[in-house]
């Protein structure tokens, strides 16, 4: 399907959800970039999830974000149950105004949703030359090194560095060894997972690709204790504490699910996601020039360090989306079925044209 | 030996140096803390490497540390060759200045050398009820993920949350599956390294503990590609960028060596090594009070997670080291042969008693 068409589809969509025309906008932009790079798991594939909360009365389509706690470099914001693709811009636009003043500025998001592709959101700082950085707790999916319980999301962090003549640096991972959306992926095409990227649920070794969805669990970056999975539970632990503890948002297991058929847990302890943002303007800390002239000069010695096998150079985070981005803009987002009939009951419930 | 004997002797050797007696109370308390948390590597067996830089005039000890750039939550310090375990508490004091006026400190340091354990300059924020993070670049030992070259040092990361009832949450680890002080232990014991920790000088699959010193590499967590060895790759850059790139120091393969036998880039693009720290006050985000009794909260329902095998709970960081800091101050700390003919060396040298 052509970008404009998705995105027109998409607006459409929110708008009859009650979103304002700016926010529907917004959250599309969000969605839609997500398939334009290809983390199909997170762009339109995840509206009817979006729309299924919002009939289960969890996503509030006319809310009222504001402040409710602030410093000269900080602010806690509450996003009144908001899609999170549109509270994380307004978020990451309090953390810019606040670097603007005093060099940096922080923000911790509570009662919110999930918000898209974390990348997007860190993105927002470069055109200002800062240093931009997102993160999110999420359902929880994955357990801590030597458990089986489910007690940490994915919980992603991304980090946009600009540059000068090079493209920008985009890291922007989940803290797992595997993102869900790539067990998605092995579903569709019933093939097997890799041994440490899941763990069954008496956690046990497994390659099963629904190995979630029988109570298993995804297993912290590294995999295993011999290969640091301990260090992808502090990873995904920061990410959990800064978002959720530090906003007053539910954190660890008690994190709101992303499925509408899943209740919520009955002892909360905060208000619904967290997610936890950062600008860092880089004049704070030397010339933009001299510093975006350096960066150049580290991607360039990076991109073109000696690689293993010929036929495969390193790769410098955000490049394989940049470039895949342009080819989608240019020819057509590939969508699959289940996706599109998905999209097609969506026009037929709120009688929109796909 | 006793902690006291060390710290004495460790004290003794700073001062031969040259260091006022205040710094080298300073470095011992940064060194000696390493050895009693069993973070042997990074203990008093760097001592002798210290000397060598400082004869090799890499280290000065009597340095005019610096800010040299500044704006209300940021500063830009240059080190002025000093001894890292002296530049970082320095450093963090201005982050924790920082914060106490608007919230949030972030210093990025230039100019300075090995800083020991990260973990223990971020700590110093949390008496202050401030979260406290801490990175530095290192001498290059890590390939990017598809690369033979070494471009990365093992960059690790600390990040120190405060807690009430409960021990601080204190994550302190390098973003490569095994450091290097792991590999010292295989060493010793004749023993060989798990797939995933090294590869050989062309890239190819190794066991050998020894392979760093054939000219091998170690890897970023996650070992391999299909394991997530790109998020290790994101990491340690972005701790190279923060550290060596915002600052004005050596990055990436220009990281000086920590080993004075190897010379240094003969065409430096900064000065020294660089660090990277944040100080976050916690009542900038919400009451400290109630952060850290949800803290006690996660941290509880995070140790008692049901076990996969019953003998072996979930490990809070921090947990061991400090467990095994406490063991260590009431008995010994255990010097392995060469360590200890190391300071006995050191002893002779300087004329002091060991």
């Amino acid at each position: 399907m052509k970008h404009q068409q998705l995105t027109q589809f998409c607006e459409a969509v929110f708008i009859k959800m009650g979103c304002s025309e700016k926010d529907a906008k917004l959250a599309t932009e969000v969605l839609t970039i997500a398939d334009l790079r290809g983390i199909d798991s997170h762009g339109v594939a995840r509206l009817s999830g979006y729309v299924r909360l919002w009939k289960a009365g969890r996503i509030n389509t006319t809310p009222n974000i504001k402040i409710v706690h602030e410093s000269p470099s900080t602010a806690v914001i509450d996003a009144d149950a908001a899609l999170g693709l549109v509270a994380a811009p307004f978020a990451m636009k309090v953390a810019i105004e606040k670097a603007l003043i005093c060099g940096t500025g922080w923000v911790s998001v509570r009662n919110s949703n999930h918000f898209g592709i974390a990348g997007i959101h860190a993105e927002m700082a470069l055109e200002h030359d800062m240093i931009g950085m997102a993160m999110t707790n999420a359902s929880p999916l994955v357990a801590p090194t030597f458990s089986k319980e489910r007690l940490l999301g994915t919980n992603p962090i991304a980090v946009a560095i600009p540059a000068d003549k090079e493209p920008p640096f985009i890291g922007d991972f989940a803290t797992t060894t595997a993102a869900n959306g790539k067990l998605e992926i092995l579903q569709r095409e019933s093939k097997n997972a890799p041994t440490g990227w899941v763990q069954t649920k008496s956690g046990e070794e497994s390659n099963d690709p629904h190995e979630v969805k029988n109570g298993g669990a995804l297993l912290p970056l590294g995999s295993d204790r011999e290969h640091g999975s301990h260090k992808g539970f502090i990873l995904g632990s920061i990410v959990d504490i800064f978002s959720a503890v530090l906003s007053g948002a539910n954190y660890g297991p008690w994190a709101p699910p992303f499925v509408s058929f899943l209740p919520l847990s009955d002892d909360p302890v905060g208000l619904g996601l967290g997610h936890f943002f950062g600008a860092m303007r880089i004049d704070a800390f030397r010339p933009a020039e001299e510093f975006k002239s350096h960066m150049d000069n580290w991607l360039s010695r990076f991109r073109n360090a000696t690689p293993i096998n010929e036929n495969q150079p390193v790769v410098i985070p955000g490049d394989p989306e940049r470039q895949l981005s342009q080819e989608r803009l240019n020819t057509d987002i590939p969508l699959n079925d289940l996706v599109l009939k998905d999209l097609q009951s969506l026009a037929e419930e709120f009688k929109i044209e796909l």
